[in-house]
């Protein structure tokens, strides 16, 4: 089943300890539908500059994904600047120039409204509640926010939170957005504020998929996805987004929400994030194959199984 | 096969959120040997003063646990004073009073030097080496340290790395000893300095074992175990030390080094430690039941396995 994602476009200059790239291809929906591509239909609805070219358009493209969504506008693309140093899970934002990004108000194409699968990438929680009333008919619907919106729009996003299937956020925003220290406590309190399922990411560590008691008729019970032990991280950039993706990729591919269909996405998931940061930017996704996605799938198996 | 640890046996007076207790049993020969005593024979070498009543060597004695190695000296046990916050992976020392304990001299009893299994719990690395001299007909050694000996005895440190064959460690100080900000590669460098299995304990993310290429004739796979999001941790004191017990109790009890053994001791250590912080001290670990290890074991590869 076909997946539609609404987000951020970019381009991303990043200084990593390995390296550094002045302008390379960025953004939550670019991250999330190169990785969701392995696994089904991808729809993008996004806004860009006249700085997004055909050379751009040709890495969405190369992976069947329809970019018809994407409006472009007159100005610039959405800029982020930052680095990150010797701990790969803290970026130090160097700079931010919105560009189009900042009047971006998003219109579903009627050919997309018919999408069940939906992603709303991390974006003001006011946009991604007016998405989600455009996409009334969705089956299945993800979610992401970060900390600029749970301490600046608090009461928008109480909105957002009642009318996702899934949120996907990580360590930090979860203890924030629940206030509590503790991770499982925070988990069972953000399930009361709508999501049925609750995907948090730690990082280096893996994630945690916790369900509301009796969620898609599933049961409670939560379930642990490893990544990689990875000794050389080029660039963290997007790897919550990846793992996004692999996410909802698997579980649009399968249209059904089964607690095995939920624990392989959660592996695809971890799988993603860690291709993502192999490289700069998106290069490692874009050379990416599925042979090499079901190998690592098979290394996260063995990481993890007993027999 | 039996399984022998030397190690502080001692009173802790302990306050969390969950509440707080002046004076109850601790040290981590204590934690350990109860942890690893419900899947082998443990035997203890440790000193005490003459505050060590009958009703604690009861404690070890309803285990069935050897202490005939634990001597009483003229004066106080170790006692520790600590506190922790709202974050469980880091507790306050608010005293230390090292009593009998400064002057411990293991000396291994001639009935327990036949033992196969070792474990050389947080102490001087300086006594570590000599208990592996006096016990060198030892199959399998494990062995603990901490940020005091990695800055203050790095060269008896370094000694003691090159006699025992699986370090159990935490995130922090895997960190510290290798001076390297990546696990992963921490991990690595660790294992060049002696140990053929280095297993690194996360906290609440559970643990992962690292091996040598062709330690054990097994491979150098890593392998994750994972812990319980669990919502209440009314007393993180021993966690360590009862995961320690649990990893070298089942192995111990399986006298075999395969990757199925190691795997199967990550998941036991990683339920004991889960045990462990259900209760103040050593109180859950005392009431614990074989069927409780089964069932949570059960629960562990819920959590992480697809099928």
């Amino acid at each position: 089943m076909s997946l539609l994602v609404v987000g951020s476009v970019a381009f991303d200059a990043i200084q990593t300890p390995y390296g550094k790239v002045d302008r390379i291809l960025g953004g939550a929906a670019t991250y999330f539908s190169l990785a969701a591509s392995f696994f089904t239909d991808v729809q993008v609805v996004g806004v860009v500059g006249t700085d997004f070219s055909e050379k751009e358009e040709q890495v969405f493209r190369a992976h069947g994904i329809d970019i018809s969504g994407i409006v472009r506008e007159n100005g610039k693309s959405f800029f982020w600047a930052g680095e990150y140093g010797e701990n790969v899970n803290e970026a130090k934002t160097l700079d931010t120039q919105l560009g189009v990004f900042a009047a971006f108000n998003p219109q579903i194409p009627l050919q997309y409204r018919k999408s069940q699968y939906l992603f709303l990438a991390n974006i003001d929680p006011v946009l991604q509640v007016n998405v989600r009333k455009q996409m009334n008919g969705a089956k299945f619907v993800g979610g992401d926010t970060m900390n600029f919106w749970i301490t600046g729009k608090p009461e928008e996003l109480a909105e957002m939170l009642k009318t996702v299937d899934a949120l996907l956020i990580n360590d930090t925003e979860a203890k924030m957005l629940a206030k509590d220290a503790s991770l499982p406590r925070a988990a069972q309190k953000i399930l009361k504020l709508g999501p049925k399922a609750l995907v948090i990411k730690h990082g280096e560590y893996g994630a945690t998929v916790f369900f509301q008691d009796g969620a898609f008729g599933i049961g409670r019970h939560p379930f642990r996805a490893p990544t990689l032990p990875i000794e050389v991280v080029t660039d963290p950039t997007g790897a919550g987004d990846s793992f996004a993706g692999g996410f909802m990729g698997y579980i649009a591919s399968q249209d059904k929400l089964t607690r095995e269909v939920f624990k392989r996405a959660m592996f695809y998931g971890g799988v993603m994030g860690s291709f993502a940061v192999e490289d700069f930017g998106t290069e490692r996704l874009q050379k990416l194959t599925r042979e090499e996605i079901e190998e690592r799938y098979k290394t996260f198996r063995e990481l993890t199984h007993i027999d």
